[in-house]
């Protein structure tokens, strides 16, 4: 499905950064399938015609997007696994990581809802992604449970998949409002309430 | 915005039916700004004019959408309201009725997000119904800390959040999955770690 062309000039490399920038706005705004490429086009100042030539398909851009999102979250997990900061401060980073590109984190509440239908073209993708975090989330919790930082009342993937729930949810609660609703705060309340008396 | 047209006649009132039967399936599976009222007329039965005629509006058959619901969590409110099943009862109900009506819990997982978007027509609504639901249950959690049923190292209005996030992200996970994640355990196992010691 991805389809990375090199490109022989800067204007080229440009050029397709833009369109990539256009689509993440319309996707995160209208979501994928409620977003026409020739609003993107518009948005990245190309025609249709020129959007093609970069994007055979609305799916190529939405693979670019995906791919984008995919090396990024390499880069955190590599952040995080080279620092000390114990299974709270992991979740914590996460969250702040998140907080801290807010138009991504949108684009991605909408983009993994939207998945959910079994035919959308990111389907596979946020299925695997998600379960990817789980297994990664539960070996970090079966970790932090053997080192006594956290409470082992309840199984390691059970835990991943709340911790999972309480990342996404909380987040989703937050886009929603336009109140601050101090999230990293209630994260954290939450992660006091799991260490082991 | 809405309209509540009274029929004269059974067939009016059942091609309506039809029309939000059929609008609650479109939605799911592509949204509401994925979806096209000609495809909801053609599910339904019905010439385009048809479906203009009950519901002027793609918007019209959104709020009708929203509004069977607010119904059905009334009732589902006034049924655990009537219950003495505690705080863990609570929460084990309105996830198992949320999990019974998968259909339409895939449904609000998409509307929500997408509505996530402030110019989206529910948005409004979204918002009033999960600070509503932040304010419910904190009320709940607080009488249940008060009776020594949850622990009260969280604030209750940090858990409620947390709860709901909870109950919101593992029914994501699991509609995104086609293997059963057991999400009623998982939260059950949450519910006994948050017991007093």
């Amino acid at each position: 499905m991805a389809r990375t062309p090199t490109y022989s000039t800067p204007e080229g490399r440009a050029t397709r950064e833009r369109l990539i920038d256009a689509a993440k706005r319309a996707f995160a705004a209208r979501g994928f399938r409620g977003t026409a490429i020739d609003v993107v086009a518009a948005e990245a100042g190309v025609t249709r015609q020129g959007l093609l030539h970069h994007f055979p398909s609305k799916v190529h851009l939405l693979v670019a997007v995906l791919e984008q999102r995919d090396l990024e979250d390499k880069a955190l997990a590599e952040e995080v696994a080279a620092t000390d900061v114990g299974f709270e401060g992991m979740m914590l980073a996460v969250l702040d990581h998140s907080v801290q590109r807010e138009s991504l984190a949108r684009l991605f509440t909408i983009l993994s809802a939207e998945s959910i239908d079994a035919d959308h073209p990111a389907h596979a993708h946020f299925l695997d992604r998600y379960r990817q975090a789980r297994a990664g989330f539960t070996e970090w919790i079966a970790s932090a449970q053997a080192a006594g930082e956290i409470v082992d009342t309840i199984a390691p993937d059970q835990l991943a998949a709340v911790m999972i729930a309480v990342l996404d949810g909380l987040q989703m609660q937050q886009h929603l409002d336009d109140e601050p609703l101090a999230i990293e705060q209630t994260l954290a309340a939450l992660l006091r309430t799991l260490r082991p008396a």
